[in-house]
């Protein structure tokens, strides 16, 4: 096992994860877990893949809202369109979650779930991250797919709990996580089923339906698995409830936070962010038992496109 | 796979069943479906075990109103309640929705998940059909059990999309369907992520959260599945939707409703009956291709307890 997780630098996070994996699928051990409960949840933007400068999504919201402006001549005089269409992110963010929660209703509603999924997939394909100018697919986290990797060739099933839109993941995480989308847990508006021209369809509604942040990860985790999982990763603070869910459980349990402290081949960001802000599982990791991972000391590689 | 079938009788709807399974499975033939497609959904009540003379649900709550009436001494004079508690069905049925919610409420909220299924699992354990003085988990229809195994040997992913609560069914359906927790759709109360002694509980709210009945059920699965589903399996018009969402979808499909039109070994009902109206569905299904399986004429054998 300490040969499947190659990209982990020996030291006390590889070591807890080895050790962990190691008691949990030992047959006849005091700590083994049967099959069906070895579940782990991943949070995705920060733990699988960058989310700096902005989520991932919110560059898909930005790109929708200029593709779309030509229909709407007047967002460039109404906020937070005017601003979106700027590129200015601050002048968005003052506008608070309403703001946010408008410009997500005019880019992501008002079509099916079919073609919301083309305009992903699409998207997806093409577009890229700011700095880097890699695929957002190529900014995935090579240690955590080996992880993952490692944990299903030990028997346990892999779920993503993300606050990120449910259905702006499930169009690539088979092929960029091998996590199917039957295994994708996230936020969601509602949907209507109705016909149109006499074929079925569901139409994505203007109203929101779930929040899969925070308290409400727990809750889409009950939800969608139905059993508490025994291992969680996150990176934030909004992944605070879900390691505290996960690991209060009886029997063995692991709770992993990615730190990003490095600046030179990633990003460096915690308490202060706005994006992946990491206070309060920062300093309550050492005394809830929780893996502060980091990035800079932990991992030999970040991204498959590196240079040795 | 005749010979996998074998609780089935030589007819139509078993030679639909054989050849949408062989066609699907057929390396490099033209209707082949790879593993991750190969999804199929059935209902529950009435569909693998018996509805009548009531949703298994409704005796769940009319005994849990029993066990709660001690406590609340005013439900002997206010409705629903009342007529609940004389187990007068018709009378509270009278109350429509909202009666039936105000007892779902009453009976499925204000605990935790845990609590909640605590109270599942030793009410199923002891609680008797009615009629048959049996378990309601031997009320499961054997040719049904038969035909899950049937898909599962051949590659598919099998999933319960139900109006029946999600959490109602999880407690049972690994052990009596082979189906595990995360392959389980139903309606929902929202519930809420906090602590209590400092350990992290999910309380029941008294508030719906999803319905999934009807045009609910191609919602359902396209929130817990997400993608359209190859074959589905009803017996009712709450069925309806799903069947029509999954047959018009491209490639080969099958949608088959079982018809309760056996009054010796279970019951016999559909266009007039209030639980497990089968109508529309009834009238439809030959023009759309759907199957309806007699479960008097296709059926060997209903029950495992039958004597021969």
């Amino acid at each position: 096992m300490t040969e499947e997780l190659r990209l982990w630098n020996d030291g006390a996070a590889k070591q807890a994860l080895v050790e962990f994996i190691t008691r949990v699928t030992e047959q006849g051990g005091p700590d083994f877990v049967p099959l069906p409960d070895r579940i782990a949840v991943f949070d995705n933007d920060g733990t699988l893949w960058a989310e700096q400068p902005m989520y991932v999504q919110g560059f898909f919201v930005l790109d929708r809202i200029k593709a779309l402006a030509p229909r709407y001549p007047k967002w460039r005089e109404t906020e937070p369109f005017a601003s979106a269409l700027k590129g200015d992110l601050t002048a968005v963010l003052a506008g608070g979650e309403a703001a946010i929660v408008e410009l997500l209703m005019a880019t992501h509603a008002d079509m099916t779930t079919e073609e919301f999924e083309q305009l992903v997939a699409d998207w997806i394909a093409m577009a890229r991250h700011p700095r880097t100018g890699r695929l957002y697919t190529e900014m995935v986290y090579q240690p955590m797919l080996e992880l993952l990797a490692c944990l299903r060739a030990n028997g346990f099933t892999v779920w993503i709990a993300s606050a990120g839109g449910i259905e702006f993941m499930r169009p690539w995480t088979e092929r960029v996580y091998s996590i199917p989308r039957e295994q994708v847990i996230g936020s969601s508006i509602k949907t209507k089923y109705e016909l149109r021209d006499g074929q079925p369809v569901l139409v994505r509604l203007p109203e929101l339906n779930f929040i899969g942040d925070k308290a409400g990860k727990p809750v889409g985790i009950q939800q969608h698995i139905g059993r508490r999982p025994i291992a969680a990763f996150g990176n934030s603070d909004g992944d605070f409830e879900m390691l505290e869910w996960v690991t209060s459980g009886e029997g063995l349990r692991l709770g992993l936070f990615v730190h990003h402290d490095d600046s030179a081949r990633e990003f460096a960001y915690d308490r202060a962010s706005t994006v992946g802000k990491f206070d309060r599982g920062l300093a309550e990791a050492p005394g809830r038992g929780w893996i502060v991972a980091s990035m800079k000391r932990d991992w030999k590689r970040v991204f498959a496109f590196e240079t040795a």
